[in-house]
Formats: C-alpha cells, structure tokens, sequence
C-alpha cells in the first residue's frame, strides 16, 4: 500500500519548523538521484527557494540567509521540493551546476565509515548519461565516444544492433556468463545513438515514468 | 576536480554530534537511490548499525535507541555508511525491507510543495528492475511479463533484437520522434531477458561502475 501523493500541493504553512525556525533540508540531484548536501532552511529560505526556483539555505554559522552559489556561482536550480511525513523535513531535488561541496567534491557525501558499496543500475545509468552527453559536448581526443561520433549515426546504429545481437546469443547459449557485459555494451551505444538523434535517456525515463508509473507514487 | 574517497573509512570517532548528542541521518535506498527518509543518530545508534548492518536511529519523541522495523519488521540492512564533509550528517544506503514510512509510504518524501517534476533515468531503470523481478517471482494473470515469460527465452531474445532494431530505424528516419519509446521498449526486454537469463540490471550495475567508475568517486 501507498499513498498517493497530495494535490494540489502540501502548503508551506503547514511545515513544521523546530525551535531554532529551522527545518532539515535533504539535496538530491534531480538526473542521477544522488545525495548531494544536508543542510538547513528557515521559513524565509523556503519561500525564496519556491518564488525562484533556486536553492536556498540559512546557515547556522553565519546566521544568516543563503542562496547556494551565490558566490561560487556552483547554483542549484530547484525541479521539485517534498516533504516528509511529519513536515518537518524538506527535499529539494536540484540540478546542480558544478559541486555541491565546498571542497570540489560533487557531493558533501564523499567519505565513509563503511567499505564501499556497489552503485546501483539507477546510479550507473544516470553516470552513463553524464558521461556520454560531456563527451559528445566536448569529444575529447583519444575517447571512445569521440570515435564513436566521427564514424556517424550510421555506424553508431550498427553497433547498438551488434550488441543486441551479442546479448541474446550469451543468454541463448553457454555463454550466460558474458550476458552482463554485453548488455552494458548494449546501454551504452543505446545512450550514444539517443544523443546523437537529438534525444537522450531523460526522454526515455520519460516514458518510462508514463507507462510504468514513477517511483515516488509507490509502483516501483 | 574532485575528492578521493578515504581508505581505509572515516573512524566513527571523527563524527561531530551536536549538543544532544546528535547527528541527522538521510536514509536511502541502495537499489533505487530513492530518498526513503531523514532520522537522528547517536553515537550508540552509529556503532549500533556499524555492527549489526542493520539501520539504528535515536528516537528523540521516545528519547531512546531505536532499531528500524523492530516492530513493524521494515528492517533496513545497511550497505554502506557516508559521512559529509563537515562530519556531522550520515547516509545511510539500505536495502529496505516494505515501507520506510509509518504510514506504509515507500518514502516519508510521498507529498511536494511544488508541482512533481518528472523522475530521472536513475529512478526508473531501478523502477524497471524492481517491476520486473516482482512480476517474474509472482507472475500475475494477464500481466505482459507473465506471459513473455511463458513463451520463452527465445521469444524474449527475439523481442530484444526487434526492439533494436526499431531503435535503430527510428533514429536514422523520419520517425525520431519514435526514438525514445523505442529505447524505452528495447529497455524492458532488455530487463526480462538478464532476469530469464539468471542476471538482473544490478550485475549490469557492476560492469558499468567498473568500467565507468562509480559516481561517488566523481567521474560522474
């Protein structure tokens, strides 16, 4: 069972900001779902971060309002914000210029206390998108995609044909065991042939959401 | 530029907890990178879940340790503990067993202040992984993966190589406009083919993060 998300949307109002007017702010990048940032807003930085559509925070050791890049021009432009059950937790998913922390790093999440785990498909997927659309961007000299790119759609289309070839002879025959590698094979010619048609996998979540329902209303 | 991650792990140590002794904690899912929910950790909670792998929090309503699903049995087993840059907030990446939310939400993030944006690639291919594993383990009346399943792995490798190939028309026509559903439709087969075939998207995961480096490592 799930619920089905409010709407109209839950009203600003109706948060819950704890005694220091502060609620806790959860910053996730809209494209690859990664964690980027926690930090805070007070009831002034949400309504700024609705009324612009860019994130703002308040920060407790300056004591003041704060508008993410404003000077380090590494801005978040905000696509959504949730809330918690309770109020009294916010999520503004973002697509951030740059990196979220202050050190270079993409997210604050850099370190662990854990050994690593493996990236999810949702995380691989969202990477391959990046990695793919800053290649054909800037087609550095010596990349697979710039190769990739130079031969033409043609060829582009040939090989994402090959390796759905190559995919279903690995699960059809003895070879089960390189069925992974050559789906991966399959993902990426399949983001570099969308990207070179002018569309891209966002398209393609696109439909997907459409068809299979999106993950936050719970059919996931 | 962006930072290494630590190794050997950050010691729970060099955690920073406020003055009640207390850290946030954003809590997501390991699998479909959804934001599930935010909590509080004391240091006991922290050494708690670092031992047992399974998700403690400090109640602060209760004013007690707390060990998700304890009485609900939505346990959340702890792949992997980030810290952030400041050391004082944690991430919990779990496998989360039924709902995170009180309320049988998936996440406690079920309701926006703003209007929903679309979800990203990350988010459905997850989508798609967890639809598909569910329907194959259950495989409900009249559900088009039940019965692509009782036709065989062969009509699904023939149903892979067809939807490439109408990829691959669609992008090098007039029909473009087609590119997405297309790929959309090659993705899913894709899916029910690795899960027929005794892998899933998550060993697809793996090749790609080994090849394409995880995107908490920054290549991203």
């Amino acid at each position: 069972m799930d619920r089905t998300p409010v709407d109209p949307p839950l009203r600003p109002e109706a948060l819950r900001f704890d005694e220091r007017g502060l609620v806790p702010v959860v910053t996730q990048d809209a494209h690859t779902a990664q964690v980027l940032m926690l930090a805070y807003a007070n009831r002034e930085a949400v309504a700024k971060t609705l009324e612009t559509g860019e994130a703002h925070y308040y920060s407790r050791s300056r004591g003041e309002l704060w508008r993410k890049g404003a000077t380090s021009g590494h801005v978040q432009r905000v696509v959504e914000v949730r809330v918690d059950c309770d109020a009294d937790a916010l999520l503004y998913r973002v697509v951030q210029t740059g990196a979220a922390c202050h050190t270079g790093a993409r997210s604050c999440f850099y370190r662990a206390l854990t050994a690593r785990a493996e990236p999810g498909i949702g995380e691989m997927m969202a990477t391959l998108e990046d990695v793919v659309a800053a290649r054909l961007a800037e087609l550095p000299e010596g990349s697979y995609v710039t190769k990739l790119h130079a031969r033409g759609l043609g060829y582009v289309a040939q090989k994402v044909v090959e390796e759905a070839g190559e995919s279903v002879v690995a699960a059809l025959t003895e070879a089960r065991g390189e069925l992974a590698g050559e789906a991966a094979d399959l993902l990426f010619h399949l983001t570099v042939l969308l990207h070179e048609s002018g569309s891209s996998l966002h398209d393609v979540a696109a439909v997907l959401a459409a068809r299979h329902g999106a993950p936050h209303k719970g059919q996931g």
